[in-house]
């Protein structure tokens, strides 16, 4: 399968590009809108991975040219940048791709950070509305630390919730999550069911905060 | 410690009531707006931790009755009947008192359950709204399952966060908490913080319809 990684260069697409190029088979892309950014990238995580015995061939591109005929196409970008984003890869998806959405809105206030709640009632349903309609869209990777996923050394022991609906694309998730070592991937159901998923990351980040816990992930048992 | 459940008759309240008779040394009252559906409740909660050989003197009273003198009352009642709650033992709580407050609003569509967050901002904001502005409040107990709660057959292994403003109804309540077997108390800062807490509740409760993980709790690691 091949994962292609828009905005691959930021912190979550490093940790994502890593995990999956060291534990899964799979043929991991970079994407940036700075195609030598996005190579550049590529070939550090490359560099990273060879130093630990494990040889892969990241590649970076452009993010349209990352997604294009990719089998998996995450948006690892900050939510502001979601809808640009979508739209410049729109052409480039058809309904074989699925789109995974792990962006969060988030507010900061004097107590802590909070779920600022887009217009379309989440984050995952705004890429829903900007994709093209019969591109499957799933939720998944939103309460993973980004400095805790780049961290090889460390292992993950934790939980990532999806949702979906498309229950193809969420098997493709599901699959592909769980392939990562220590992660497991449970279903929280449909699309309409991501506010409350996406809200397990500011509550995460107010706990890192407030207790001796940090990069904190979660497990439901 | 005298510990009052307000609404203790209902399934929280039970669960809150047996864990804490069987495992602490404090004295655990039922509260109802009928008194003698408190003492048949209290009676109950007797006779099954009797039963486990664990002999207790919980008794009940008019929720009024049982949050006069008491140190911690807990709010065990649905949202919608909060205010009502608090209003009608306003005048027998003083500020050596914390109130806590468990309860969380969720609406239901055809995905799910999801969080109905209200005016004040959260059901623990409202309490704090409600309630004579020298008490403190802590929001705790959200996340837990009545139903393994209550069961006393099952190991809780799990964990709860309190948000609150006061650093001593805090303390006293994290300290609370974790006298109950299995249950770590972590606090996510201040009671600003509680809507991504209240907001767990519902996604624990989709993701049992979703999975096979029933009465699911959450631990952060």
């Amino acid at each position: 399968m091949r994962i292609a990684l828009c905005g691959g260069t930021g912190d979550i697409g490093a940790g994502l590009a890593l995990r999956f190029a060291r534990d899964t088979d799979h043929e991991v892309l970079i994407g940036s809108r700075d195609p030598e950014r996005a190579r550049t990238k590529a070939d550090e995580y490359g560099a990273e991975l060879s130093n630990r015995g494990v040889e892969t061939t990241i590649k970076g591109f452009e993010n349209a040219m990352a997604a294009d005929r990719a089998d998996v196409v995450v948006l690892a970008v900050p939510p502001y940048h979601i809808r640009d984003t979508v739209e410049s890869i729109a052409d480039r998806l058809d309904p074989s791709t699925t789109l995974v959405s792990p962006a969060v809105g988030m507010e900061r206030d004097e107590a802590g950070l909070h779920y600022n709640r887009p217009s379309a009632g989440s984050v995952t349903a705004m890429v829903a509305e900007t994709a093209p309609d019969d591109v499957p869209v799933v939720g998944a990777f939103h309460s993973l630390s980004a400095g805790k996923l780049a961290d090889l050394e460390r292992d993950l022991e934790e939980d990532t919730l999806l949702v979906g609906d498309d229950e193809d694309a969420l098997d493709v998730v599901r699959q592909l999550a769980g392939e990562i070592e220590g992660l497991r991937a449970l279903s929280v159901g449909p699309l309409a069911n991501a506010p409350e998923v996406e809200s397990l990351t500011p509550l995460l980040i107010n706990l890192a905060t407030h207790t001796d816990l940090h990069d904190v992930g979660v497990r439901f048992e």
